[in-house]
């Protein structure tokens, strides 16, 4: 039988079971023989417990597949089929000074989203790239999911400086084809979404139910669009929607709705209950969970994390390549055009076509000024941010916050900039060497 | 049970049989139950014909489609839900015409690429948008599927010129794919081809079978691309499609082995024979066939028409249309930005994908020099033809004849033009009214 | 000898003297014959004052200048050599509603930037289309010199609605070269300055004196770039300067240094001292010197105003035009393509060449993203911005506002729009008529 | 004095004495203190019979100016101020089999134009990049100005290939200006032409005579347009002239009057009268005259020669550079998106505002189709020219061919590919490495 060799970089991730459960399931249609589990030292503890869960889960499932727990990433990713990276560089601590450090000066602190996206970028960037760099000499014809966050910020990265076959994977859009494929009752498959934009700021121009169109139910506010858990909801102005004539996404509050978040993360921020602690606490709990040695299944609980099927996301997609089944995925990939208002070499987030050898978008062209004024000022920044990161540039850096619709002064982005350096240090080797600008 | 009526414009062609057999073997999946026949008074007879065949054939398949033959298509139009148009305006008299002066004035003769392509669009044109008139009033919602020759210009002016929902058609594409899976010994599905470009002029980028490329198996000789009977074939020189890097179409021959291929049209010429000549024997004897009580069936004589697997082709369509499947079609949609270099109102011949409510092409970015140079020139006549047979424009008609490449001199130009415009005065209402430029 | 009619719409404007002086400065070359001054009833006491003091300076300079007020806007337009637009709808007062409503609401309130210039561009627009219908009818040759404010999405309204040889023109481009010219104790003409932008946002992306490149001076704080005496000035940090690698206007404060300016603001709006207050008062005083019979020239207080050079860019542009010179001016025109990420038919401020009967922009090419994502998010609102003064959509307002980078959420855009609609209902007919969306 | 060093590669050209008198005759203005006139070693003698002659010239004119006669390329180069490239690589024996290899083929056999030039350019390419090393090293700050044929696509590769500040010049366009003048008896300054295109297919969009649109006399056949004495004349048919609404250059002639220029061309090859033949007999006779002692003086034969003002364009573009005028000048630039339909990184040939430290092309933006098709496929071929030159590879080589609009057939292409190799041995060294492809 022929090897397919699934490689987990940060594999000690609290999400793994999720991903583990997927495989099991599609083990008939996939027939992948071996997953290996990779992590840092720092994770050791929580490698070896995910090791263990996953053996148990195998095991329940009856299921041939080989698990590998490792810290050896060269070892794991050598003659890899798939590769995914669900890394956190910096762990949850620096997440949590991420948020601190932004709303302290004045300005919204969310994982992927404004500054605290910023910082998460230039941490993990220069991982990551490291990363392609054992995949293109040890792996160069796997294909690599990247779910690390801010993931249309890091594919960026890797489209750009390296020849690593990847493609960008959130759980956004299909939690909008679940959501409305429950709402009108439909087969997930008779929903049809236009998306544009970029990574957790895509509009939805246009929804289909079995070729008719229904967007006008959401945007008169007869029925709900996808909210996802872990954003704060205050609903939508039916005045507002209607005239902006396309369904935001869930970030789109960062935006849209800045004033009331603002508020709200203010609150959090003096009762030190920011999203990154409220995190910190779920983790802690869910691999209690874990550790339980009659736990043999992923747990109910884990749903409650934020990553609502992720795990379905990634393993629909491996199906498509695996089976050149030339199916739709809503994906992060190269432009290459097909938003004609972006750069040819940004990283977008739209409906691809997925073959085994190639994911392509399909055409959107033009983008109207209600979406393209705000979509190209945050492209800019992740240009510059992706920029920043790969040259360790001072002044890259404080350009790509100044530009950021979210930050609204110069010297507020050189202040957040200067301390969230401070704090980062061990994970910014590149800035290290240059401080002088 | 719902209607859903097919209307064949131009339903008196020899080509129907094909088109019927289709439809009878997909009646279980498409459930079409009524099929209407329109033609114009001189084809009246033809039409007669084909009605008849046509419920001898209904009637062995033992199907409850509804056959309506009818001259009013405005009454045919009403209310379809897939109109399908493969009209001759002038019929095999006016091609032959177009095929003579051509090759008289020293410049290749051919039904849709050069001289004989465009007048064959100057007639067409305006009764395609007289359809499309009547479309727009009757069948708002319905799909309309152009085969009418020259499939992309025509297809151009529609896309321009009115709000119908239009797709071209051509049984090129399907062809390369049933030839690579025949010689690759795969199913249809497991090959995949990356064409580029406008119909009749298509460069295939990249061959996949089973996703792994194969496309220097082609380019090196070692296996055989496409040949379309109705095009001579003299084979290409290795050396030459090593270097373009790219499978060109049947329709390339006329560029890159053009003097070959007008000594023979020179040939052709002198002996009366050339492909209007022929393929008007051919008609004859094929309504020879379909007048037969007996004949119950499509003849495999059709075969020979040159027009393999049209049927098959345009039921897939209708088929991933009626059934919203998102597959993957080889269409010509409006361009949009797919193609980058060329403009986004262009009409283009690419892989798209298929839903009940939209048709989107796969994004294609830049085209490499070797392509782009014959393609924009091609494409620029191609605007002013549909240009020149809206406004009717003896200008704009000279000055997109001077551009093609296939046409040396301005003088030859208008020499051909002049001819055709005298011979063809019964078509050109626009021309007659403007003559003095 | 031939008529050169010149026709000063918002003849009544305080600015006026000062256009006058010009064009007795430069009676010799331009033999100017006639100069209309037009205004609206409100304006007639105004204008009486200024066409006195007109006549005495004509008078004093011994000018053969025929000097004709009116409140007949079409008569005055008949036949015009050129047409000068500077008029303020609404007045003062409205503007100091446009400053108040906004800061109230917690964001920058400014003349021509953010939600200030969004709403007098929504009064502007209509009544300077409605002047283009005249000249269009009355004197289609002419060219119209815009100087009204906003004066980039006025004249892109004029570009897109009208067939009026327009251009619009602002005293910030030639501030900058007086400056530099100053600060190298060199002539103008050897200040070469590369702008990229739109009015009121425009970058300097190098400065050349004599062919040398200076930037790095201002960029290193060596010396000073020119400040608009009407925007307050903290000066710029170098970090910032530098990594942003190109000099910044005046009005580019609001977006980088939004906060130190919002808190000036806000004090300004507590103690009933904004810039409208200030406008006003200087406005009075100049009226009162104007009506002074002993005064024959324009008098040094209109310095104080911020018009500083109005009139000298003003007539050298005149200069050009009429004498066909082909020099170089800073001018607000149609895009074209000059800058490559901002639409073709946006209005953006670069260099252009000037001849008798066309202006050219100069290529700009491609923006680094550090400027892009700003520029292209400002052109988007003021894309808006013309759209709804043209159409009164209230959706298309509100969408333009939210995405203006000062204002920070919808909800803002909304409660500061229909609270400015309120003040402005005898302005914005359109807007009236569709209230309900 | 601060020294002003003009170099002239390709100093024993018959052409100097045109250079050396613009030279001379603009003393005053320009202070050039160095002539330095560079040749190969098979031009020895050319170069010091020009040497000489030279000092003869100055000595007559009584002007300090040193001339250095050198076979040091790098030796003069050095700290150059102007560097005029005006070579011919194989000298005109080469030309004269690029013209029969072609013409023998049954195509088009020019100097710049068809396979001619793409010989030509294939020869000259090589050298110049090395030029541009020695600039790189010897003289960064120095404009270079290449007359070198075929200008356009030469100019392109030292674009593409080298850092150098480099224009390309051509007599063309100065002479429509000449043309016109004279025609409407103004002086040239009154003259405004609208170019689009690249060199030797430059399209007149518009013409101004002070300021009137002047282009309609010419289109229909009132006033003549400017003809090169070098290129067979027939006349334009006015129907076609009108109909393309643009005025062609002479060297359309070879694509929109293909057959008839053919049809001379196989006479003159016939009689082995070719262009080439005939300048060798006009060189051979100037540099009779230019032996003779008691000329001091620029020869009228020279006029003869082909070059009409190309010193005067040569001279004021360098006058223009030097005392940073600021004026229009039709020069050979990088597109950078001044012609939107043409890659960013091509060579056109457009209006040009000239200042001391950059040369910057003014925005044309859309090109009408009737230009476009053309333009695009020649430029598609000068593309694949620069990298066949550069690469020396065989396939790029005939791809560049086989899109040529003037070459009918891949296979002709090959042909004549192929014998020009043979015979061009000894300047193609990157072919000859790559023999098999």
């Amino acid at each position: 039988m022929k090897k397919t060799k699934v490689v987990v970089i940060g594999g000690g991730s609290s999400y793994t079971p999720e991903l583990l459960e997927g495989i099991i399931n599609n083990y008939k249609s996939l027939q992948i023989t071996e997953v290996w589990l990779v992590d840092i030292p720092e994770g050791k503890e929580k490698l070896s417990i995910i090791e263990k869960l996953a053996n148990r889960m195998i095991k329940k499932a009856n299921c041939p597949i080989k698990i590998i727990a490792t810290l050896d990433r060269r070892d794991a990713i050598k003659d890899a089929t798939y590769i995914i990276t669900q890394i956190r560089v910096g762990q949850l601590a620096m997440r949590r000074n991420d948020e601190y450090i932004s709303i302290k000066h004045g300005v919204i602190g969310q994982e992927t989203t404004g500054a605290g996206g910023f910082m998460k970028a230039l941490r993990t960037i220069p991982v990551l790239l490291d990363i392609c760099n054992d995949i293109d000499e040890l792996a160069p014809s796997a294909w690599l999911l990247n779910f690390t966050n801010p993931a249309g910020i890091v594919t960026e990265a890797i489209i750009k400086h390296t020849n690593v076959k990847v493609v960008g994977l959130c759980n956004n859009p299909i939690n909008f084809y679940k959501k409305f494929a429950d709402t009108y009752n439909v087969d997930v498959r008779d929903v049809s979404i236009n998306f544009v934009g970029i990574n957790h700021l895509t509009w939805i121009t246009d929804l289909y139910i079995k070729g008719r169109s229904r967007i006008d139910d959401i945007l008169s506010g007869k029925s709900d669009s996808y909210e996802a858990k872990n954003i704060p909801s205050f609903g939508w102005d039916t005045k507002f929607l209607k005239s902006l004539g396309a369904i935001p996404c869930g970030y789109h509050k960062y935006y849209y709705q800045q004033n009331r978040i603002l508020q709200d993360q203010v609150k959090e921020y003096e009762n030190k209950e920011t999203r990154a602690d409220q995190v910190q606490k779920v983790e802690k709990e869910l691999f209690e969970l874990y550790r339980d040695q009659e736990l043999k299944e992923k747990p109910k609980a884990l749903e409650q994390r934020g990553g609502a099927y992720y795990s379905e996301a990634a393993i629909n997609l491996i199906k498509s390549i695996h089976l050149d089944t030339k199916e739709l995925h809503t994906l992060n990939v190269k432009n290459n055009g097909a938003i004609s208002c972006l750069p040819d070499d940004a990283c977008i987030e739209v409906n691809c076509v997925v073959e085994k050898h190639q994911i392509t978008p399909l055409q959107i062209g033009e983008v109207k000024p209600e979406i393209r004024g705000l979509l190209q000022n945050v492209k800019a920044y992740e240009e510059l941010t992706v920029k920043a990161a790969v040259t360790g540039s001072y002044g890259t850096a404080i350009q790509a916050l100044t530009i950021h619709p979210l930050i609204s002064s110069a010297d507020v982005a050189m202040r957040i900039f200067e301390e969230m350096l401070l704090v980062n240090r061990p994970y910014l080797h590149k800035f290290e060497l240059k401080e002088g600008i």
